[in-house]
C-alpha cells in the first residue's frame, strides 16, 4: 500500500504497538504533544541526533529496510555508548515519499524496534511528514551517566594506553563485499547490515577509569584526531598491534591493498576508540574484545603509525564531509 | 556560497556560536557524539520532534529563511507549553542539498537561535547531512515540568470550561494574504510567519490546576476532537462566546466565508486549547489573553459549536493528514 493511500494517522497506528522495552523511565509514550520521562537522580543526561537520506546514508541495493532502521537506531545507540552512558529514550522523524510503501517503512521501524529492544530504549515519539524528495530519518536519542563521570574526547592524557574494542573495517570490507556481490565475507556483510553499538563495554570502560573515548563512525583516522586535536596530545599507533579479522585480511590481499585502509578511512564499524591509563591496563587488556594498539605521547597534537619498520607515518583527519563528493 | 563548497565542518563551525542561552543546565554542548545536560530533580522531562520539509511545510514565497527557523522553534517549543512545561534543550538535524546557499541555512539558524534566546532553550546538538530532495530539517526538544502536573490532552472532565489563549485563525488568514499579495494584515501575516509558542500562559494555566491542554498546531476542530476522544466527553462550543482578531473579521467578510473557518482548520496558530474546573473560572477568566468559549458535557465524545440560534453543528476532526493531497 502507498503512503498516500495509508494516510499519516493509520501508519502512526500501525507502528506504535510495542514501542517501550522498558516501563520504569516512561510515564508517557507516543500520543500526547510531547512525551513524558523520568530522568535518574545522580545522572546526567545525554543527547545526541543522526539523519539518514536514502541515496546517501543507505541504498535498497546493499541495505535492507529492516537494516535501514536497525543501522539507525545502532548509529544513535552508539554516540551513547561513546560517552560511557546508558541508552533509554528515543524519537524518530520521518519524512516519507507518498507513492512510498507502507509496508517497506513498517519494515524500517521493526529494524529500530529490533536494536532498541535489546538494548531496553524506548520509543517514545515521532512525526511522520511527507516529502517529494528522498525518504529521510532522524532519530534522537537520550541517554543516562552517572553525574561527573561522562567521557569526552578530551580527556586523553599523555602516557595513556589507546585501546579500541574488537575489530575494525569490517563494515568497509562489508560494504565493498555487497557492491562487488562477493560470496562469503558473511561476517563482514553482516557488520556492515547490522553492525552493533559497544554499550557494554563503553560502561565498562568508563566505570574502570578510561580517560576519552569517541565512537567509531567516520574511520579511526579522522575519531584518533579529533581525540588528539580535542585533547592537545599526539597518539602513536603502533602497526605490529593491530589485529584484523581474516576476512578483512582476506579481502585486503585479494585487492591488493593494506587492511589499514578499511580501518583507518572505512567508517561505520561502531566500535570504540579510548584512552587508559597506565594503571587499568592489566584489567582492560582481560577484558573480552578489547585490542590496545597505540600510545598518547607529547608533541603536536596529531596522529602516526609507526610501522614494523620502525617509520612513522602521519594519519591525516580525513573524515567523511558529507557536502563533498 | 554553495554547501558544497563550504563543507559540513566550516558549516558547523559557522552556526555553532551563541547557541546556550541556559548555562546553568549545560555541561557540554555541540562538540562531542554527545551533548551532556542537568535534569532538574523533582521534574518530569519532556519530549518532541518536528520535521518541516521544503515544498510542503514551508515555502519560499511566503517565508523567509529567518522565519523557517523561527517557525520550527515555535513548533516545538508550542509542544512542552502544551504540557504546562519549560523548554530546555534542542537539537536539530539539518538535510540540505549541496547546491543550496548556504547563507540561505545559516539565517534558518539565525532564526531558531532568535526564538530559543527568547525561551532560554539551548542549541546542544545536531547533525548536518546532504540530500539530493528538498531541504529537510527536524528539531528535537526536551522540556521539564514538575513530577506529576504535566497536562495531558486526557484530562477534561465534565463539567470543566474550555478556553483558549488569545484568538485564532489569524495564521490562516495571514497565509491567506501573504499568497494573495493582499496589503495590510500586518498582525495576521506577523503570526503566520513568527508564531509565538505560549509558555508562559501553559505554565500559569497548569499551576492554577487546568485539567487538559492541546497547542493549536493543526486548527481548532482537531485539537478539540483529540481532547474530546482522549477524554471520552463532549465538547460544546459557544459561537457567540469566541472573539476574533479584527483582522480575521476583514478578512473572512472579504472573501465571503464564517471566521469560524480559519479558527477551526486553518492550524499554526500554537495557541493553547484548555479545560478548566468551574473553581478556577474567576482567575483564569482575569488573566490576560484568555477567551472561554465552551463547555466540556457529557456525552458520546465529540466536538460541537453552538450557533446563536441555538442550533448544534458537529465539528469533524478534519486535522492534516501529511500524506493526502
Amino acid at each position: 500500500m502507498q503512503m498516500r493511500e495509508m494516510g499519516e494517522f493509520n501508519f502512526i497506528k500501525s507502528v506504535a504497538d510495542d514501542t517501550i522495552y522498558d516501563m520504569s523511565t516512561v510515564i508517557c509514550g507516543i500520543g500526547d504533544d510531547c512525551a513524558v520521562y523520568k530522568a535518574k537522580k545522580g545522572y546526567h543526561q545525554l543527547v545526541s541526533t543522526d539523519m539518514m537520506v536514502e541515496g546517501i546514508h543507505f541504498s535498497s541495493k546493499t541495505t535492507a529496510p529492516f537494516d535501514i532502521g536497525y543501522r539507525l537506531g545502532t548509529a544513535n545507540i552508539s554516540d551513547i555508548a561513546a560517552m560511557g552512558g546508558v541508552p533509554r529514550q528515543v524519537v524518530i522523524a520521518v519524512a516519507a515519499p507518498p507513492d512510498g510503501n507502507s509496508q517497506r517503512l513498517q519494515e524500517i521501524y521493526e529494524g529500530l524496534k529490533s536494536i532498541c529492544k535489546i538494548h531496553h530504549v524506548n520509543i517514545i515519539g515521532g512525526d511522520t511528514v511527507r516529502t517529494d524528495g528522498p525518504l529521510t530519518v532522524s532519530l534522537t536519542i537520550i541517554g543516562e551517566v552517572p553525574e561527573e563521570t561522562e567521557l569526552y574526547r578530551s580527556g586523553a592524557q599523555v602516557g595513556d594506553v589507546v585501546g579500541i574494542t574488537n575489530t575494525i573495517g569490517d563494515s568497509a570490507v562489508g560494504l565493498e563485499a555487497l557492491l562487488d556481490n562477493a560470496r562469503g565475507y558473511l561476517h563482514c556483510k553482516r557488520v556492515h547490515q547490522r553492525p552493533e553499538p559497544q554499550v557494554y563495554l563503553g560502561n565498562v570502560l568508563r566505570s574502570l577509569g578510561a580517560h576519552a573515548m569517541n565512537d567509531i563512525s567516520d574511520g579511526l583516522g579522522s575519531e584518533l584526531n579529533e581525540i588528539a586535536h580535542a585533547s592537545g596530545v599526539a597518539i602513536e599507533i603502533d602497526e605490529t598491534a593491530m589485529r584484523f579479522h581474516p576476512e578483512v585480511i582476506q579481502w585486503a590481499k585479494k585487492k591488493e591493498i593494506s587492511p589499514w585502509s578499511f580501518a583507518l578511512y572505512g567508517g561505520e564499524d561502531f566500535q570504540l576508540v579510548f584512552t587508559i591509563p597506565e594503571n587499568i591496563v592489566n584489567e582492560v587488556s582481560a577484558l573480552e574484545g578489547i585490542q590496545l594498539i597505540g600510545h598518547v605521547v607529547s608533541g603536536a597534537p596529531g596522529v602516526c603509525l609507526r610501522t614494523a619498520q620502525g617509520e612513522k607515518k602521519i594519519i591525516p583527519a580525513q573524515g567523511y564531509n558529507h557536502f563533498s563528493k
